[in-house]
């Protein structure tokens, strides 16, 4: 008896801390923060509410908690500088891009891992490009219209043209693209990717982030043809595959940086005349907006559905609400009740790789920017 | 030359009559009917535009006609009786259910082979199933109203659950049930099939009708579990599983009138509490309207998605518009610009049956009733 310094002490060298700064509300979280705390004894864990995804300035966070911080999870909020928090093993992203901390002197000036929760966002933004089309596609909003009115009219749902033989462009071949890709194909769509660099081999084919069971493309097997480069040749390339669904889900960086402009709304007019449907989910500014809205009116594209616009929230002044054929939700396609769970599934399986010494999930190449 | 006997004569006994009595124009058919021309020399064509699904009294098919015509390509228009189109090798039907015929005395009192047109309505309507369910499920008509107040506000689509792991039963597994079945999969749902008879071999499992290449279930390998029969203590056995999602695609027979009633909402909401989501695309008779807009009120389950009433078209006074969480639309969810094109492959193919002596396609067993 006596001494005991064998024992393990509470609070200290062993202990590590889990610093939590997420929307979702502590009880939304409750259950898998129980599960993570079950397996990995030795992390406590600090859960802090932040209400709004855009103003991190306005989540308190005390200094004690991010000084003594092994692990962030966060969504937006960063401690000011890397030096503020020394103990900073990685920070786990739960949000797609981590373009809007890229400013940030933890982005820019330290080398702390920057992982994003790519693959969380998988089936609900998938989903939310299939319900976009399709409600385009099937003239929907007329029928919803015309219920509202009690009416009974058959004509209104003419000109319809399902799926099967149509091709889906998917620009960027992520993880939500990829699950855009099975539910294009088991609709008898026709998939042609496009991604940043070459994957001319299986491997390369492969998507090694985080892919929700039973969902995605691991292999890279739907795609009928594979498109690459950053620059616009080669975008030019792609769009004159006579696509007529393109999904934009590349990140935004420099070079897809109004990477759809008038140009391109030509050439896809050009290749395909009766009409390509362009569904962005990436960042609002991997289109040209005033271009956009010249290729709704000229009718260049039959139509777009925009969950992300330039600027955001988009202002009630903003002339891309009058533009005709344009379905706008406000960034919410990535919501779904089980988004906390998925996100701690990926920041579980990350605490286990520093612990048995694997290569993180989803690193944030910084040069790169995703 | 004189006599010349042995030339085939036009209008001989060689010639054989198609006649088509079609909703949509002859110009949307005329590149398939040029085709079938040109496979079967032999047969002569004779189209007629009806204009309404509903009224085929309303077209006029001169009597010279049907006395003549070998096949009757038709969606509900019949000749007064059998002897009175006494050269009918079959009547092939561009519609899916032939119910809307049952008690004509062609159906009652002949032998005349119907074809129904299954199959052709698998992918279009498979999509009507998927887009009503995506809209419910991410609560997009709460999105589309705020959208056109131009206003972002992302607690809009809160609430929002996407369908990895969650189940689709599928009561009727036809065409149209195995085309949602392929894209449920792919959204990472898990399928439940039930159907009339048992299915418990691989053969029995195989869909024998006309499918759209690259859809459907043609194996039958999709469901994780098979139910079947007519009566209710069966039915119930089904709508015990937790379902999340509940098609409705049995043909319309004495055995599934009111097939959902008050005690199978009941049995349903006990199973899933949180609510099924109910998608009929067989016939509005299928549902007791009655009961089903209690189920609405009550809240038993989470809302429905109509594209069959009862009856049809909807009064304007009929109190199921102003149920809650309930999306009707006007028996559209078949059409597609490529309707004509893909019935017409049908019926192609089994005029090929007709001339090589195979099996007809889809006929109907008019004791069973589809």
């Amino acid at each position: 008896m006596g001494g005991g310094s064998e024992l393990p002490q509470r609070g200290g060298s062993e202990r590590e801390l889990l610093l939590c700064v997420q929307p979702a509300k502590e009880e939304e979280s409750a259950k898998t923060i129980a599960e993570l705390k079950e397996e990995f004894p030795n992390v406590d864990v600090e859960y802090i509410h932040q209400q709004f995804f855009y103003a991190p300035q306005d989540v308190n966070v005390p200094q004690e908690l991010y000084k003594r911080a092994t692990y962030l999870w966060t969504i937006s909020w960063l401690p000011p500088t890397a030096s503020a928090a020394p103990n900073l093993k990685f920070i786990q992203f739960s949000s797609a891009g981590v373009n809007h901390v890229a400013k940030h002197p933890i982005y820019t000036d330290s080398k702390i891992p920057l992982l994003s929760a790519n693959g969380v966002h998988g089936p609900q933004i998938a989903e939310w490009v299939i319900m976009m089309h399709l409600i385009h596609s099937h003239k929907y909003i007329d029928l919803y219209e015309q219920q509202k009115q009690k009416t009974w009219k058959q004509d209104t749902g003419r000109g319809v043209r399902d799926n099967p033989g149509k091709t889906v462009g998917i620009l960027g071949y992520g993880s939500i693209g990829r699950q855009v890709a099975r539910v294009a194909t088991a609709m008898g769509m026709n998939v042609i990717a496009y991604t940043a660099s070459p994957r001319p081999t299986p491997e390369s084919r492969r998507d090694n982030g985080f892919i929700v069971p039973g969902t995605g493309d691991p292999d890279g097997s739907f795609p009928s043809a594979w498109y690459s480069g950053l620059d616009k040749a080669s975008l030019h390339k792609f769009l004159e595959t006579k696509i007529d669904l393109l999904v934009l889900a590349v990140p935004l960086t420099k070079e897809t940086t109004h990477f759809l402009s008038t140009e391109e709304f030509a050439l896809l007019n050009k290749s395909n005349p009766s009409g390509t449907y362009v569904a962005n989910i990436a960042r609002g500014q991997v289109i040209d907006s005033a271009a956009l809205i010249k290729a709704l009116e000229s009718k260049q594209i039959s139509g777009a559905a925009l969950d992300v616009t330039d600027p955001e929230p988009l202002p009630k002044e903003d002339p891309l609400w009058d533009a005709p054929n344009v379905l706008i939700t406000p960034h919410i396609s990535g919501a779904t009740d089980v988004y906390a769970e998925r996100a701690c599934q990926l920041l579980r399986e990350n605490l286990r790789r520093v612990r048995d010494g694997g290569k993180l999930i989803n690193e944030v190449d910084r040069k790169r920017g995703y």
